[in-house]
């Protein structure tokens, strides 16, 4: 008998990354397209094609069940990208549907972090959980919120965007054209605007002063911090209280069992987690208090887009 | 045959509301008991059992199904009443246990705001919603959310807190022993609190600059901005701003189909709904716009309560 098998692509900016799924987790075959190789729609869905079908039969005696899409500004109730910046296909995109032409099993799609939620329930740390959400902290936030046991998509398909969280009305200006967004503050690109902010606010010294803002990365922050640089403790200590506030204001809304954390700023692990836990637990509302665990995502960061994608794909059958 | 019947029950700091309920929504007899006469749980369960045998008698041939219990820190996993500050029953109550071993029907128990949102789905305007919040506006805030059709408990049983999302760090006390709750700003004593700020703040001619603190009402705030009183329109503005930034938070979150307002505060209408509707839609992240309404609940204050905790009896033997 054969083995069932989902597919995963995670579509970004620059590459897309497909692979080949078994029911355990295990990614059987994988490959990479430049997404900017093909402005054309129809063009990506015939390298897609092409490539699916590849990794298939390197994947041996392996049966297609269902295709899982991690992709910006993907809704989830129609099957479309709608509208995604970093993506040369303007307007609304039917993905699902021309990719369901190409194989005849279900294509489902989502944003990648409601993908990380999945792939953290069905192959990562949140096995047997129904209610947490996921963080996906990278060049900005992304979250996927889990609530009895489904993801939350929402009249819109599009719920579960808690980098717009408006944390400063009047706040840093967000790419999204309004001010204030979590994002701005809790993220790869948020963590180094707090340290040229703490640059004009105090005196410390600090060998990042003489780091050019565009050359600055929360990697440079997160080395310079275990180093004991004040500065650097400092905006992670800010960064912490922030997204503190935000998992509080969460935790109002939906009482999890857990918040992961993934992603870049998340790899800097205890710099992050130790203040935030403590800024938490000192402000939580007494419902909530020690009732969640904030814990680091348990997929790898090179296999978990993948993973996700497949999960969704996973989920879409069981149901 | 019989014509099966819920019992609602709503259990107030000052009053406890008892209904008989039909299957379509009409409360066939009821009656209410004072919650402050009873100390001891055990003599106020007595004293729910022989009230709840009396309005069944006065309903005809009616079969009881199941009963419902609205109370203050209500959980609804355990059944329990936990903490609750304004009632006289210390320590975690086992409410539901009690009264089931008086009715051999399921008895199922929430806090009122989450009976609310039953109440609305079941007898109310959110009929054949699957997502959507009513938020109301009392004394406190209380919030009751559904997605995907179901009432969000969380793990602990006391999701839905969003009276409790903090909104300025340092902001207003309030009475969860923190600072800058929601409820402390967006409710009959919030805008109270704003009204008075304004005093200070501004130098607008009022009427309602001679009524002390403690005797100043939202209905009188209501009935100034009706004649055109520049503090309380600026008050009312001030309110639906910060409602506004929790709705749109809450959007962020679950993407609801729409939002209900209930209570003293909403009862101001299109005092507080105008300023509101402006706020929301100039400053929602763009997925959401226009994708949900903020609507009056349809259930009339007098048999809201009872037909809430109604519902949520319902809702217990229809899964």
């Amino acid at each position: 008998m054969k083995q069932q098998v989902t597919i995963g692509i995670d579509i970004g900016g620059t590459n897309t990354k497909i692979g080949v799924v078994s029911s355990d987790g295990k990614i059987l075959a994988h490959s990479r397209i430049t997404t900017t190789d093909y402005p054309k729609i129809a063009a990506f869905v015939a390298a897609l094609d092409s490539e699916i079908n590849g990794l298939l039969e390197k994947s041996g005696e392996v049966e297609l069940a269902a295709i899982g899409i991690g992709a910006p500004n993907g809704n989830y109730h129609k099957g479309t990208i709608e509208h995604a910046p970093n993506l040369a296909w303007k307007g609304i995109v039917p993905l699902g549907d021309m990719l369901g032409k190409c194989f005849p099993v279900p294509v489902v799609l989502t944003n990648d972090a409601n993908a990380a939620a999945l792939g953290e329930m069905i192959y990562g740390g949140a096995k047997g959980m129904k209610n947490f959400i996921i963080l996906t902290l990278g060049t900005g936030l992304g979250s996927g919120i889990v609530i009895n046991g489904e993801l939350v998509y929402g009249k819109t398909g599009f719920a579960g965007e808690m980098g717009h969280l408006t944390m400063e009305p009047f706040g840093r200006e967000c790419g999204c054209g309004r001010e204030g967004c979590l994002e701005t503050y809790v993220s790869a690109t948020g963590i180094v605007k707090t340290v040229f902010e703490l640059f004009a606010e105090r005196r410390d010294p600090s060998p990042l002063r003489k780091i050019p803002f565009d050359n600055l990365t929360s990697k440079m922050i997160a080395e310079a911090a275990e180093k004991g640089d004040q500065i650097a403790l400092a905006a992670f200590e800010q960064t912490a209280e922030m997204l503190g506030l935000a998992i509080n204001n969460a935790a109002a809304f939906c009482s999890p069992e857990a918040i992961f954390l993934f992603g870049g700023l998340a790899q800097a692990g205890d710099l992050l987690l130790d203040p935030l836990n403590q800024f938490v637990n000192e402000n939580i509302f007494g419902h909530y208090r020690k009732s969640f665990r904030i814990l680091l995502s348990k997929l790898n960061e090179a296999d978990a887009a993948i993973l996700g994608a497949s999960a969704l794909a996973v989920k879409a059958i069981k149901i």
